[in-house]
C-alpha cells in the first residue's frame, strides 16, 4: 500500500532523508555526509545510499508513494536537475534522471526553502494560509513564496531567490557575484562574522565568556551575551535584527504576505526575534496604516523542517495539491 | 455603440485623459490640474471635470464601454478606493464609488505602474510576454508585474512596490518612512539631484552649460553633458545606471521575467540604459550562467504610456483578459 513518502533535504555538510506518512509523522531518520563537493556527479549516488538505509529500517519500496529532495540553489522542478548553488557548488547536475532509474516511485525536487513553506503549509506555522513567505536563515538565506496558496518559484523556476536581493549595495561580497546581497547580512553565518567581528573589538564582552562555553563562536554567542546585559552583544543583536528587517520589509513591500517566518536555527530565539521585526513591519512597510497587516511568526516543524518540506513537496505533488 | 474606453492618468501636477479605441488610438486627449493636495477629496471631481471635457469633445457617454484610471501608490483595485500615496498624498480615497454615481460605465482602479505593464502588454514592447516587468522612473520608481500573464498586486493588491525595496540600507531618507529605497536612488528626481550634487563639485563640468541651455536641472543634464565627454557627468551617469540595475538584480533574483521594460522619461535614454543594464543582468544575476536570460528593454508607449495603461486596465477588464 504506497501510503509512505520519502523526505531528503540536501545540505552542505550532510544529507538527512526520513520516511513521512500523510499526515506529517517521520517513522524513520537517516543522515549521510556529503561527498559532492567537485564535480564528480556523486550527489544521486549519496541521494540512492541514503534511500536503501532509509528502507532497510524496515520498510518495503512498495509502500513509497513519492519521495521529495530540497536542495540549496536553483532547481529545474520540471527536468529535476540541480542547475546551480552557490552554496554547495551544483552545477547542472541531473539528480532526479538518474534516481528515477533506481527506484520505482516519481521523485520531485525543489529548492530546499520552496520545501519549507510546503512543509509549513501542510504541517506547520502556515497551514491555512495562502499568501506566506518562509526566510530560511542558515549558511545562507533561502525564502520560500506562496502565492494564492501556489508556490511560487519565478519563470523557469529561476525565482523567489530573496536571499540574493541587495540591501546595501556595494556592501558584504556575496558568493553570488555581487556585493551587499540579504544573505550575507541576515544569514546565521552574517550573525557569527559579526559576533566575531565585535568580539574582537571588545576583549572584555561576555560573548567571550558565551563562546569559551560551547567552545565555538555560535548563532547563540551573541543572542546569550545580550541576555546577560552586555553592550557589546545587545549591538550585534540589534543590528543583525535590523539587518533581517530590511529584507522582509522588502519581501512585505512586493509581495505583501498573511505571515512571514523565521526559519533555521537562529529562529529558536522566538520572540526574541519576531517582536522587534513585527514592530519594524507594522511601522515601515509601505503605506503601513492603510495596508494589511503582515504577521511575523517563528516557522514550526525546526530541526525536521528540511525532511517534512521534502516529503511536503512529495506529498503535495502525489495528492494533486496546487503547487 | 459601446466600442470606445477612457484612460485616466493621475499625477502629482495634472491629471490627463483620453479617449480610446479596443486597438489602442487615443482619439482625444484632455488635461486638468490636480487640486488634491491636502485631504478635500476633490480628486473625484477633478476626474469627472476631465471626463465631461473629453466626452465634449464629440463622444456620447453611451459609446464609453468602461473607463480605467491610474494611480500612484497603494490602491484597493476591489472596492476602488485610493489606499495610500507617498507622492500625491491622499488616504482612503473613495475615487471610484465617487465616479460611479456619475456615469452609467464601469470603472477600474489600479495603481499607475500595474497600469502601465498592462498598457505594454497589449500595446507595446510587452506583447505576448506572460512574465514581465516595468520599471518606472519618474517622481518615484513604480514597478508593475505580470506572473504567468496576470498582474501581480500582492495580496489585498498592497503589493508590487519594488520601488519601496531598500537597496541601500540606512540610505537616502524616502518619503515612505524608511532610508535607501531604490526610488530615492533611481527616480528621475534622485537623477537630478545626484547631478546637482556634482554640479557643487565640479564648477567646470559641462552640466553647467546644459543645465543653462534647457534652463534647469533636468533628467536629460548628465546624459547630455556625458555625451560631450564630461568626466563628471560620465561618474553621474555610471552611478545612476548602477543604481538601476541593483534594484533590476533584485527583481530579476525574485521573479526572473522574460523581459523588465524601462518606462518614464529617462528611457528615451534607449540603449544608453539598456545595455550597461542588460550587461550587468547577464553577469550578476543569480547563476547567471545556467538560468534563463532576461531582456533589458525600454517601454514603447512612451507619453502615452499613463493613459493607454488606464485604458488598457478597462480594455482587459471589460474583454474579461486575465487581469
Amino acid at each position: 500500500m504506497k501510503n509512505l513518502f520519502i523526505g531528503i533535504d540536501v545540505g552542505g555538510m550532510s544529507i538527512k532523508g526520513g520516511i513521512v506518512t500523510r499526515q506529517g509523522e517521520i517513522l524513520a531518520k537517516e543522515t549521510v555526509e556529503t561527498s559532492v563537493y567537485g564535480k564528480d556527479k556523486r550527489m544521486a549516488q549519496d541521494v540512492a545510499y541514503l534511500i536503501d538505509k532509509l528502507i532497510a529500517k524496515g520498510y518495503k519500496t512498495e509502500d513509497i508513494a513519492a519521495a521529495g529532495i530540497g536542495t540549496p540553489g536553483s532547481v529545474d522542478s520540471k527536468t529535476g536537475y540541480i542547475r546551480y548553488s552557490n552554496n554547495i557548488r551544483l552545477e547542472n547536475e541531473p539528480l532526479l534522471p538518474l534516481l528515477e532509474k533506481q527506484y520505482p516511485f516519481p521523485f520531485f525536487l525543489n529548492n530546499d526553502a520552496n520545501c519549507a513553506i510546503i512543509g509549513e503549509q501542510l504541517f506547520g506555522a502556515a497551514k491555512g494560509k495562502k499568501d506566506a513567505v518562509i526566510v530560511t536563515l542558515g549558511t545562507g538565506v533561502g525564502t520560500g513564496i506562496l502565492i494564492d496558496g501556489k508556490m511560487f518559484e519565478g519563470r523557469g523556476c529561476a525565482g523567489a531567490e530573496a536571499g540574493h536581493m541587495v540591501i546595501k549595495a556595494g556592501g558584504n561580497v556575496c558568493n553570488c557575484g555581487r556585493r551587499g546581497c540579504f544573505e550575507t547580512y541576515a544569514s546565521a553565518s552574517a550573525l557569527i562574522k559579526m559576533t566575531k567581528e565585535k568580539m574582537l573589538e571588545d576583549p572584555k564582552s561576555l560573548m567571550h565568556d558565551e563562546s569559551n562555553k560551547e567552545g565555538k563562536v555560535s548563532g547563540k554567542t551573541a543572542f546569550r551575551a545580550a541576555d546577560r546585559g552586555d553592550e557589546s552583544a545587545i549591538q550585534v543583536v540589534n543590528e543583525y535584527i535590523q539587518n533581517i528587517g530590511e529584507g522582509l520589509l522588502n519581501l512585505v513591500n512586493v509581495f505583501r504576505p498573511e505571515v512571514i517566518l523565521i526559519g533555521g536555527g537562529i529562529s529558536k530565539e522566538q520572540e526574541k526575534l519576531t517582536r522587534p521585526l513585527q514592530e519594524m513591519m507594522d511601522r515601515y512597510s509601505f503605506g503601513a496604516a492603510y495596508n494589511p497587516p503582515v504577521e511575523i511568526k517563528t516557522a514550526l516543524l525546526e530541526n525536521d523542517a528540511g525532511i517534512l518540506g521534502a516529503a511536503g513537496l512529495a506529498i503535495a505533488s502525489d495528492g494533486n495539491l496546487s503547487i
